[in-house]
């Protein structure tokens, strides 16, 4: 029972989520007016670790990565683009979907967390088709195994060549004794809406499901001859194209590289900043508030671009925690803490709630949901201690709602002349960011007393006191300056005390209390059951499918159902 | 990566579902007119393996396969029983939860399908609440401890002694590295609505909550005095009381012992068979068809009573079932097959259908709703065969809908006079048996083209032939006689190549399309992070917190997060 742990090894040591478009290996961006093509063509030599080779369009986190990146410029540095079209840039194959040997490799964690990224990239591509208007359409040539048709199911439409040659398949189960693990089975059956026997059969089928047949499986739209091909993707972008309401003469901003030094134990970006406690398994998330008060007009938001405080904050931020995800897996706890001045952060969260239909706020707010969704998946306890001098108002108030517990300290510390904590709401508390079960985190944490919102929602705009934040159940507890070192320091020991896997497990289940949505499903269901079957001795162990792949010997399978 | 073995073993080799109140050992009835005492006293020495005591009420499979005999007896015995009052046999302890060395000790596959069953019997006890009109209140006097509270969970109403002593408490993520694992998790943030933050707090915090901070927290209802206990309970019962239905006038029907004969690899029951082919890693479940027609009164299906043909079926099956789950895990793929007479059926069916508010046969209809759950949860492959001579007809259509696969011979095998394949539907396969999700099989089924339920529909009664049930997509596929047993071998061969644990995971996430509710959410996320964290060394390994149990010395455990 020993934990499987990899033996692929990483280059460098640490896993860099920043790229852009110069540096890509693997994916090309091509511009057509209201339509852009996003071409697969996976280099199969640049791996992010070493071991293996990117055969067939398969991919690694690495091409994921610069994926990731892509979609973020097509959202930010191209408003124009109301379709993307998601083609391979290989002759017989789309794509083979995520590498084999890389995954067999891989640790545990590596697996989960590789999964995770994948995911979390083809939700926000419907969240972009969804609340961005952009759309996309894949036009798949050619095969597209696992991973590679789990990328045309995160598509609006899927169209096939029907050549004989093009297939959709999840040979997972067959081939790997595996679950596709980036959402294939649930958008099959609850995007696709396939029939349930059909879809049985279609991912016990190592060979895939091609032409018609697809089409009357509805595993893909259309299905035309090679010949009409080119036109039908015109034709089916038309379609999108017209779905679409983003603004066909507005002008992209840059996002350029990050502002980042990592030292040692510490990240510095330009409002963030990490600080690991490899001791206490914990690393310390500040985030800066805004030091200048915000821009009048959307013009000049659009003038300040990348540096755009809420942008910039919301880039850093993610980046960090990718980068504790992946890279800083001991870290078990996550404490944010902020710094500045509330009143500056309400200012910015009203100019983005009076600009919400220019096409850039709202790039900027979708990506804030999406960031803050992406702490609630992270699976790292998380808590936030809001103390004198923070500024945890508005949307960065919502990462206090997103975390497992928050503490506030009533009062101040010896010698410490910062103002007292305040908490305060904004509009944006109330509906802006849903969280991926499709209610806002203050909707899902007073289930129990949905008054409870309303009464929160009366005091938008008020700095409220640790009493009056207690009292209204938006802090787990409130601590006078005699009981908060000794409060903090015995929550943080506890928690570092406890099993990482428990824990996991724990907040996985207490984080999306109600209603549950495709991304829930994703992330509970399948992911839950990929990660078990990831330590099942019959995928991942020395005889497992993962493990005997390519060696022509089928794996050694213990026949028990549990 | 051993696949971890239980070092427990049975007395007997096999586990037996069978029971009555002459042999509890752990639970006592009570009758008080509308209202049933169900006293938890665990004999700490009648366990079910050997190596373990159940001490402080502490339960294993054993003690749960009495809880839900009893329940059925409530259901089916006591009509005139409107409120069950769950209370401890016990002076200071109301259950310690599932016996931790009974859990230390067991194979991975025993814990999973013990934690299955547990949560079955609890679902059970809230369908009985909303459907049978019993209600369940629980008098917790002393520590609700894990399973003890997941009990108390399941009730409509809990109330807590306020005596300095009672407790409620979910100690399994401090205490033993895993989860709550019979629906405590979900319940506390879906049903009880408990606020996530405190939910966590509680779940982590191994002492427990008592007394008024349970009742703010939401995870009690009340509490009261030692010495308003006893009238508090009976003022409690008499709210619940209220809201059922359950007639006061009526007389139960006994459940009597089932007919059940096992002999080597073959159960043969009144009416269902099972075969087992060990070599093929399959069985084969026949359900035999009416032999006479439905009784035409309610009076005479009371003094049918446990031989009323649907009643028997359905126990039958469920004995089937649960003894295939937990006494033959290496039989991978279940095959139902029906013999007998479809119009039949259809007659029972319409007699169900038009007494549905009595109180025995709403009773009858419930219970098949639930063997239809156990079925859909059941991590085998399922598969339906149509062949001559068989009746899957309204009830026992809806087993073919349950399954994976269905395949429906067309025509008739050479030397074979049966009459062809025939399947029909009833009323009562468009709602009266809901599957976990909240909807019907068949729109789970349509949920891609919702129109082909009511195409369906305008079918009831009629006899399909295999063409007719393959166009209306009610089958997977109808094979000739030429075909068909190439066809059926090629496909049995075939999934039983295929990695176990890869089909349950795949089964899993692919029967439940749609809306999720409780129940999905306990069998689907909960459960599957459950079974992830029972394969984890930080819980189940040498040094993991579960083995460690007892010893003093605590977990070690892998700090790292995936």
């Amino acid at each position: 029972m020993a934990e499987q742990t990899g033996n692929l090894t990483a280059p460098s040591g640490r896993i860099d989520f920043e790229c852009s478009p110069e540096t890509y290996r693997h994916w090309k961006l091509a511009f057509h007016g209201e339509t852009a093509e996003l071409i697969m063509n996976v280099d199969e030599n640049a791996t992010l670790f070493e071991g293996y080779q990117l055969k067939l369009n398969s991919y690694d986190l690495g091409v994921d990565i610069e994926l990731a990146d892509a979609l973020q410029r097509l959202r930010f540095e191209h408003p124009e683009v109301k379709v993307v079209v998601l083609k391979s840039g290989k002759d017989r194959v789309f794509s083979a979907g995520a590498n084999i040997r890389m995954l067999a490799g891989s640790s545990h964690g590596h697996k989960v967390n590789f999964c995770k990224f994948t995911n979390e990239t083809r939700n926000g591509m419907e969240d972009s088709s969804e609340h961005s208007g952009q759309k996309f359409l894949c036009a798949v040539k050619g095969t597209a195994a696992g991973g590679g048709y789990e990328l045309a199911l995160s598509c609006d439409r899927i169209l096939l060549a029907d050549d004989g040659n093009a297939t959709v398949s999840l040979p997972e189960l067959p081939l790997l004794a595996v679950l596709p693990g980036t959402g294939g089975l649930t958008r099959v059956t609850d995007k696709r809406k396939v029939r349930r026997d059909l879809a049985d059969a279609f991912c016990t089928t190592e060979e895939g499901v091609k032409g018609k047949r697809a089409v009357a499986w509805r595993l893909v739209d259309r299905t035309v001859s090679s010949s009409r091909f080119d036109a039908t993707i015109v034709e089916m972008a038309r379609e999108l194209a017209a779905q679409s309401d983003r603004p066909s003469d507005a002008t992209g901003i840059s996002l350029t590289a990050l502002a980042r030094a990592i030292d040692g134990d510490r990240v510095v970006y330009s409002t963030v900043g990490v600080e690991i406690d490899r001791h206490g398994k914990r690393a310390t998330i500040k985030v800066q508030g805004p030091t200048t008060p915000p821009p009048g007009t959307t013009a000049e938001i659009h003038a300040q671009g990348a540096d755009f405080y809420p942008l910039r904050l919301s880039r850093e931020l993610d980046d960090a925690l990718l980068h504790l995800r992946l890279n800083e897996p001991a870290i078990g706890t996550l404490i944010f803490k902020s710094e500045g001045d509330p009143d500056l952060v309400l200012a910015y969260d009203a100019l983005l709630a009076a600009h919400q239909s220019n096409w850039l706020v709202r790039e900027v707010l979708n990506n804030w949901k999406r960031v803050l969704k992406r702490i609630d998946v992270t699976s790292r306890s998380l808590v936030a201690l809001i103390e004198p001098g923070s500024c945890f108002a508005g949307t960065l108030a919502e990462i206090v709602v997103a975390c497992d517990r928050a503490y506030m300290l009533d009062g101040r510390l010896e010698g410490d002349n910062r103002p007292e904590a305040r908490l305060a709401l904004s509009a944006l508390n109330f509906g802006r960011y849903p969280m991926s079960n499709g209610i806002t985190r203050l909707e899902t944490r007073f289930l129990g007393e949905p008054e409870s919102v309303g009464t929160a929602k009366a005091r938008i705009g008020e700095p409220l006191a640790a009493s009056d934040a207690a009292a209204l159940g938006l802090v787990t507890e409130s601590f006078d300056e005699v009981d908060w070192e000794d409060e903090v320091r015995i929550f943080l020991e506890e928690r570092a005390s406890f099993s990482a896997d428990g824990l996991t497990g724990l907040e996985a289940n207490l984080r999306f209390a109600g209603p549950e949505t495709m991304e829930t499903k994703i992330f509970g269901r399948l992911t839950a059951w990929q990660n078990w079957i990831f330590q099942r001795p019959n995928a991942v162990g020395p005889n497992g499918a993962l493990k005997r792949y390519g060696s022509g010997v089928k794996g050694d399978f213990d026949p028990d159902r549990v």
